[in-house]
């Protein structure tokens, strides 16, 4: 197993809430790192998140992005934190703040229509995302 | 550490929303590989996800896909994507698409009443499930 | 990589829903145990979960929960499960039963306002949590 660290991407959003695709990223970082293992990308932030979803039509983004607004909308009679951004705390939770995607031949094992996703909920926003790959592949 | 690599589970649903379980086919992966470790259980479709929950009473079960279709149901005035299953994709983020449980001594640490269930949301389909086996117990 | 195995928690709820912070006794594992890699943070029941939030103003847990109750109440005129907890499922599913946090230099890579937080769904009750500390650094 070769010895690997976390690696730290830079993330800017430009809404509220958006969705932002790190497949790329993760893809470089796993190439160069891992053979047959897995990585995981976690966001350290507590009104952002993580997903893997579809990354062909846009429109499945937006729907999604509208419906857990409707699920989950910006102000409740019963919230009480004083920032205001109790919403996206929720919405963080429901969608989770991190991803394992598994690696083999040094490729992410995502599904055809599978991309990794930055899920902004209190944007605009600097943010960083953690990877960090993990490679099992023996190495003496 | 020996050196595993991915395995491919077959899955094939008859419903549109369906909860299949997977433990019995995860848990023989696991005896085979795994000392001391853990699993990683990853679905690779953007409309189909996975999760663990209780495996005695069948009506956990239904009474979880009724309550998501009530949550997120399939039809919503403000959905754009062209396919209809906007639905379907949201679901899958909710519950997420991998799970990760703990091994040791060659068998899985599921609680008492867990089970590890494969969720349709845009079925019946064949679907894929990739199993992960992770030992760290050494290997010496 | 040192060989390390799976260690428990005892948590004690005192309500029906309620988040209790893991951190600490998270953070005193790994100290002890990882130099860099990850933990899994497992929860074995049905009815209880783990997330990672906020760890500063209360209000956002307090706030988490009411939202939650009020997406999946107690009771629906649908649910036949007897036991009649089948929303403790549902959140349960929705928030997750394990949570994966990065480690380097033997230390979380919580983001600032981060913390590990249990989340009873159906107590008041004694539960455990499972804590696997994995190090990647290599160890000859």
């Amino acid at each position: 197993m070769r010895q690997l660290t976390t690696q730290t991407l830079s993330v800017t959003s430009r809404s509220r809430c958006e969705i932002i695709d790190l497949t790329g990223q993760v893809e470089k970082i796993v190439r160069e790192n891992v053979k047959s293992g897995f990585v995981i990308v976690y966001v350290p932030h507590t009104t952002a998140g993580v997903t893997i979803n579809e990354n062909a039509d846009p429109d499945v983004k937006s729907d999604f992005l509208k419906k857990l607004e409707r699920l989950v909308p910006k102000t409740e009679p019963y919230y009480e934190h004083g920032e205001g951004n109790s919403d996206s705390h929720v919405k963080t939770a429901l969608v989770g703040n991190s991803a394992t995607v598994l690696v083999e031949d040094g490729r992410l094992l995502l599904g055809r229509w599978q991309g990794i996703y930055f899920c902004e909920f209190d944007g605009p926003r600097r943010r960083e995302v953690y990877v960090r790959p993990v490679d099992l592949s023996g190495g003496g």
